[in-house]
């Protein structure tokens, strides 16, 4: 193990996030807000650590996959510790666990908040929330990396551990050109979002915010209804670009040097069958309770969007919904995004995998000598990916019953209560239904039981090997 | 595919029910019930069709795997139907969908079931019932290979699609033998607590039933309220049986020929643990409610033993427990018993390879070279295996979420009654929660909810893959 190299790069993460810092500052300075010198005690804090931290460069530079793990896993904790000092510091969210919950929701894009009143929150801070959506939708490490420059494949460890989904594929031979094309695509279509948000009615900081939020994914919203006293033409955008942001980014790198035919593959197209089969499925079911056709569908459209990029905006109260078309929600919520965008979930590459080993398996116990792999996109994926997708899967349940478990003991909700609270943590969602539905909050939660759910965030961010890593003993002996 | 040996295995299964059915015409002739009729006419009809496919033996008795699947899948609906007349006939069920869902609860010993009032029925009848339990928990297939010689290796492809667990391991080189053995072990169990229970309050028509019914780990009771009105006494041996007929019979075997060490393998250590553990935190946290703390652990453990093993006995509405006592029981419900029991769920072994597996992928991730295989009792698991059970793991979420899907648009439940009722069916289980509870039944759901569940009883009972071998397009071609 490379201590001296993950020290270095942790360093950076400090020095980095007082850059980060600097935004909500500028608000301050803009709005002429009190919270300026709590925010700046923080960028000192960071600032302070992460020379201590970063200031001599290691001889040795080498690092393998499990530096990556454990730089990824670390390096998220170090961000939401220091992130949630701003909170801490200006009383806005007095307790420390609140704060970091709140921070960790930010960064890992879930968008779960445990205020009750986001409404009278200073707007520094409140853009600071929305940022860390923008920051940890993208990869944190993945945009350093377009910054230091480490030899060789050394990066691609780090990449793979950080990037969601069960494959990584470069654009393009380099990896750190792979992460400036995606970078640029992410800011790009964040810019798009924000200039067409101004031409309905929302003012220039709310656009700023709702774009960082929808970019990443994230739901942090700036009204206690979230988006639902917005015009429904903002809600379109909004809907439109939640989507955007659950496609994979290559397929948009595709797109724009011409490669359509590979842009719409296996998971784009299932992607896009699972969206529509739900809207017409829950339309159809819901479509007694909105006065019009159209109503219904603008209502559903958009909640779908929202759960399968798992963002967790909402312009309705699906929680209220009927027992389908909330069981239909929790389907979209467990699935997620497409790998490589910025939304959460179990991914709909993971999916298509998993049901393709299902026809395999039942193909293989007919012809018993038959040896075949499965293919995607007429590619064969390798066996080794194959039992990844399979055993994530597995850990996946693990971790969601032992959560669930937790939370259930620890606070006395009822089944569903306590099974969507996890889901939405646990998949980045930010909503989920009954106690801790989208007119509800995770405030009233137990210390115990909040600690559990910062937890999934990260975890589920990570995507589970990363921090299961970090307790495995395998990871630490010489 | 071998047609004409299918029809003929298929021909034996209704001549067997047919000698099945003459336990409830026995019972109609002593306790001179008007039934007797009814279950007559059943035993002709089976007789003459089974007459009419078995009459000449086919020349080629070739089967391969594919063959033994279908033969497996085809011969417990053949059960199913045929077992449903006598009910059906006598008028005590009227519907033919809920005597065909009392049967296949029957059969796949489940204990489900559609009777709002069970104390009503006809002795005979109720002996049916349990009977169908005893026959189906062992396999009836396993059974007639006892009797019907086939050359080869051919049984074990119809042995391996009926038993429960991961793969199947032969105690003696013959199959024919290992069935032999495996039911002289059951019917000696089976006896054994039928004498211990006549010690107690019960009668020898109530001994017989709930014997069958608790060898078969099915759930059928004779009384409105299950065994709460038994003795403590009549509850501890109930109690115990269950949890031995959990375990792999193998293990018996195992005991009976002095390798003590074999028998306690892996497997069964967990399944103790498991046990162990659930009892002591409902007891913990439900102590409360309670009496005395004896009183708290016999009903506690009734219940565990009940839920683990699959049986679906109650002594306690255990739906109205709390909710995280109620959180424990589903997951006991989703792991239930051994691999080789006569218990459902997703056994005790599928777990353990399920979890070393992770183990596994992350020594793998940091070493990466590194090429090793699983081990259970230190021997290796084959890589077939592994995946097997991974698929197997795959499938049966998918099936849970298309019934969960299914049953709540047909009837407006609540997410809670919706998922246990698929668990408690899909897993063997009888009882769910909520509107299924052990005080309820599944009496007032629609037609096609309790064909899907009906589905799902078959679907579990079998392990999911000789089903959907039915339904896949490979099975069929030439």
């Amino acid at each position: 193990m490379n201590h001296k190299m993950i020290r270095n790069i942790l360093g950076w993460i400090l020095l980095f996030q007082a850059c980060f810092l600097l935004v909500p500052l500028i608000a301050a300075v803009i709005y002429r807000e009190n919270t300026l010198l709590s925010i700046l005690a923080s960028i000192l804090i960071c600032l302070a650590a992460g020379l201590l931290l970063a200031r001599k460069k290691p001889q040795n530079t080498t690092i393998y996959a499990k530096e990556g793990f454990v730089i990824v896993s670390l390096s998220w904790v170090l961000l939401s510790l220091t992130g949630a000092l701003p909170f801490w510091f200006t009383r806005e969210i007095p307790s420390f666990v609140d704060a970091l919950f709140e921070t960790v929701s930010g960064f890992t894009t879930t968008g779960a908040s445990i205020l009750p009143e986001v409404e009278t929150m200073s707007k520094s801070l409140l853009l600071w929330r929305s940022f860390t959506h923008w920051v940890g939708g993208m990869g944190v490490l993945v945009f350093i990396m377009a910054f230091i420059p480490l030899s060789g494949g050394q990066n691609l460890h780090i990449m793979r551990a950080e990037s969601p989904g069960p494959s990584v594929s470069k654009l393009v031979p380099r990896i750190r050109t792979t992460a400036i094309i995606l970078y640029t695509i992410y800011l790009v279509l964040t810019l798009v979002e924000c200039v067409l948000l101004l031409f309905g009615d929302t003012t220039v900081f709310e656009a700023l915010n709702i774009s960082f939020s929808t970019a990443g994914t994230g739901g942090f919203g700036l009204r206690n209804d979230s988006m639902a006293s917005f015009s429904p033409y903002t809600q379109i955008v909004v809907t439109v670009f939640m989507l955007l942001f659950s496609v994979n980014f290559s397929c948009f790198y595709l797109i724009l040097i011409g490669r359509l035919k590979d842009a719409f593959n296996c998971e784009f197209r299932t992607f896009l069958i699972i969206v529509a089969t739900a809207i017409t499925l829950i339309t159809v079911n819901m479509r007694h309770a909105f006065d019009s056709l159209g109503e219904a569908l603008r209502h559903v459209s958009f909640t779908v969007a929202s759960l399968i990029s798992t963002t967790g905006f909402s312009t309705e109260n699906f929680g209220n919904w009927s027992e389908f078309s909330r069981l239909i929600l929790i389907f979209v919520m467990f699935i997620g995004a497409c790998a490589g965008s910025t939304g959460g979930g179990i991914k709909v590459s993971r999916l298509v995998i998993l049901v393709k080993g299902i026809g395999k398996e039942l193909s293989t116990m007919v012809h018993t000598k038959q040896i075949k792999k499965i293919t995607v996109d007429k590619r064969p994926v390798e066996h080794e990916v194959v039992r990844s997708v399979n055993v994530y899967m597995v850990s996946y349940l693990l971790i969601f019953a032992v959560s669930m478990t937790l939370v259930t003991l620890f606070d006395q909700m009822d089944l569903v209560s306590g099974f969507t609270a996890v889901l939405a943590t646990f998949n980045n969602v930010g909503p989920g239904m009954n106690l801790v539905d989208a007119a509800s909050n995770y405030g009233f939660l137990s210390i115990p039981s909040k600690l559990v759910l910062t937890c999934d965030m990260l975890i589920g961010r990570l995507e589970l090997f990363p921090v299961l890593l970090l307790f495995s003993p395998a990871t630490w002996k010489k």
